[in-house]
């Protein structure tokens, strides 16, 4: 029974504590377990059960998204009347990023050769032809030597380079404003591979015509995953018109929270949007030969609604080892409160001394 | 030494316990310590040695993927009898994403005009003219106001767009079959900022004709970065024949697992293959200008295999940090038992009273 | 007072210790509490100053990256004189991933026929018909059956493809060099969704014109989001000249670290740049009728810069939670230094027998 390390290993041995009828401390105490923000939610209700402490969680799930758009818009612009989704969307794999022209400008038959550079290029202005020393890079080519007449009000530096240079006056009205009608469909998949489950946000239904049909509503409609251009600016704050004219941003989220504990219909994604940028544009060129053999080329300037989808994803699942991870932390989180408690206990307590002496046995031994 | 709060600093203070020489209490205490997951686990040569306890880890690396095609199919489709890597890949710049044709629908040398709408369009079905209200939008362009018979079956409304409409009927074979033949080569980099560290997928060799020889067999030859479209359609559990036809999306998970306190030569990457869609296509045009000066394009549907390469790391390496938070975890942990086995001692126990006075020492100041 | 369950709940039970005058064991405890790593970090003051436990973090903001290019450069090559950003970029659509053209093989006016396969693919080479079996794919098209003299040295088999074959000799000298002096303006966004914080790297100045006119240095100007191509090149530990010829990546890094507890002018990204790697080509090919009715495509492997921007952030503000968890983390790691004191107090010291008395006091229910 002495010899210490042979012990019985099934003694068991349990902390002692020392009792104090000390009711300020003891209220003390109290309060702090239910007061700290942690201490609060160490209460097992809490943790285990909002805080869904009990499940394993995967928050990584692998994305997958496609999207098609649908639409036709009627405009009097670059050799047609009649834009369909083809015409107007980029890149034509629709892929998590996808563009929507709505307003462009077109600087047709560009060929190399020498002109005057724009007047909406700070360093091409010019008043004599010593502004201008040759070989000097602006924007649209390389400085010729020259300065020329841009037209009545502005000279500017003869450039070598694709002329005319780009037409850079925007139309007040953007070209292509039917583009508000166009939908956007989009079909996500989400795999989670710790549970190796699968869901994707078109398969709520049996009846196949209906994602042809319908259209989200965040009220009445919403898991159709086909979605209204119009709508979409709108839910992220905008009127179509203001961003149509010189373009935007738009990012799509889609939210995926699922419990697997419960039915798998349960788990739907759920959509928002959010302006990102209000300017957006790109030049595009197409080259052809003419006939002089001579390479030509038309340069697009692009303004429109750029669309970003951005999916996150969680889903939980009952598993015992999180719970024990709840179960213990919660514990530890007690023993902060008892620490605040022992320093008032044993050095602000009138009777420090004897609480001291209480908790902090001094055996024969040592003194 | 009465003087509690200058005690010396040096005193070492140990938490008191009260040796209980109940069995059934002490063996359920050992029992809670090895049986719950977390309890078990913390037996040091669990956590330190298993489960790599002791190594500091980067689990989101830098990642840079670049994909080359290869081959030549030969249909007798579109003008041309021979078809390139060139010629069915998009985008041409070879990313973690990528797209091989397999198989198109080509609706050649539109221009825009009337015509009546696809029967395969809903709303584009009519009887007589009132069907069909002037201006409204349909999928391929916009209604005139006249109903025209498309076929013998067919009434459809006339509509303005780009004419004749799209040719949705599919050959029933692919017609670039032999994409299946098509490989792809795929050099992966990681690079684990935290360790300063970097792998590359296509070092492990000497001969530099390797890589363009070999091919990838998940048991002969695991390091070839070279792919046979083939053996990944059916890696992924598909035959090619199906997916060709109408399209598909597989996902190329790439893993890295490196433990850098052993030498780097065996840290190497996994490749897995799994179907995400079975549907895949897109719509692309392009823009030429007619001898009359009128704007002309051919629209393509392009089905096929679409690829997404998804690249995971992670690398850990010894470090006295992790030691010590794994070390301190497994001791919080046994924590648990001891709250149970007291619960048990102290309100279900036959002697539990004695076990309470035991525990809770009163002194004789707060009574 | 005696019945255990009733206690009264304002009681407050504080752990009994039992003192230890031994200074080894004591200086033992004091030693491992401040030497081991964590254990010198659960001083409270370097956990909640230096490590900012006591802030909330989000470390996944939503990310936007909008670049253009600007530039123009001559050379005397395929057509043309000069070159302007239109014309040396792609995507044209500017968003995190982007390439710049530096160098080029043109193979133009390429159409399906027959030709001799190029000496450079190894399976290709013959000295007879014999060694090209009819119908046996190589890399440019499918052989014939026959055996041609490629040119004076070489016999090469001839294949039905894309004819003539592809020109793989690469001129000594990058035909952009000039592609050096482009600027990149790069608007990147991110957006703390845990706080709703936004922050914008082109935010921090009056004046519409500074990023029309500014270039990035990371010394006299490191708030420009502008960046010349050269330098970022040289940033990344090359010359632009050895990576132009054949191509290379270079990954731009922007880092964005705020504390929100500080104000927002201060929360500034950090960009850096680093070589990824030394090889980038890809090809792409134009299609046109010719006169004949005949398809055929100019093709171009392309060799230039990929960048690729990769933006990380960080953000910190002051909660409670976290505060209480660095709290509660920090006790919890003094409990290891304290068993292993435990250890060589009650298996290692000289009295242990008395120490192990004192510690585990058995009451005399149990005896």
């Amino acid at each position: 029974m002495a010899c210490p390390p042979c012990g019985s290993l099934l003694d068991y041995k349990t902390a002692k504590f020392s009792v104090t009828r000390n009711r300020r401390v003891g209220l003390l105490h109290r309060l702090l377990q239910l007061s700290t923000p942690r201490g609060g939610r160490s209460l097992l209700g809490w943790v285990l059960l909002l805080q869904k402490g009990y499940q394993e969680r995967d928050a990584a799930p692998h994305v997958a998204v496609v999207t098609k758009v649908k639409g036709a818009a009627a405009a009097e612009a670059a050799g047609r009347r009649l834009w369909d989704a083809a015409d107007l969307t980029w890149p034509p794999q629709g892929e998590n990023v996808l563009f929507l022209v709505t307003h462009f400008t077109a600087t047709i038959q560009q060929a190399q050769g020498t002109c005057p550079e724009s007047p909406s290029v700070l360093d091409g202005m010019c008043t004599e032809d010593a502004d201008c020393p040759m070989g000097n890079p602006v924007v649209h080519g390389i400085k010729t030597g020259k300065c020329l007449m841009f037209n009545a009000t502005h000279s500017t530096c003869e450039i070598y380079g694709w002329c005319p240079v780009e037409n850079d006056t925007l139309a007040r009205k953007p070209l292509l404003a039917e583009a508000e009608h166009f939908t956007i469909f989009i079909k996500n998949t989400v795999h989670f591979t710790k549970f190796n489950f699968s869901r994707c946000n078109t398969l709520q239904t049996t009846d196949p015509s209906y994602f042809k049909s319908c259209t989200y509503d965040p009220v009445f409609n919403p898991s159709c995953p086909v979605f209204r251009v119009r709508d979409m600016v709108e839910a992220a704050g905008k009127s179509f018109g203001d961003l149509a004219l010189l373009g935007g941003s738009i990012r799509i989220l889609i939210e995926w929270n699922c419990d697997l504990d419960h039915p798998a219909t349960q788990c739907q994604p759920q959509y928002s949007f959010r302006l990102q940028d209000t300017m957006y544009n790109f030049r595009t060129a197409s080259y052809y030969w003419g006939s002089q053999r001579q390479l030509y080329r038309n340069l697009l300037k692009l303004y429109g609604i750029h669309f970003d989808i951005s999916v996150h994803g969680q889903a939980g699942k009952f598993s015992i080892v999180p719970t024990a991870v709840s179960f213990g932390t919660s514990i530890a989180f007690f023993g902060a409160a008892t620490m605040v408690c022992d320093l008032v206990l044993l050095y602000l307590d009138a009777k420090a001394d004897l609480y001291w002496k209480e908790k902090f046995e001094e055996p024969e031994a040592t003194t």
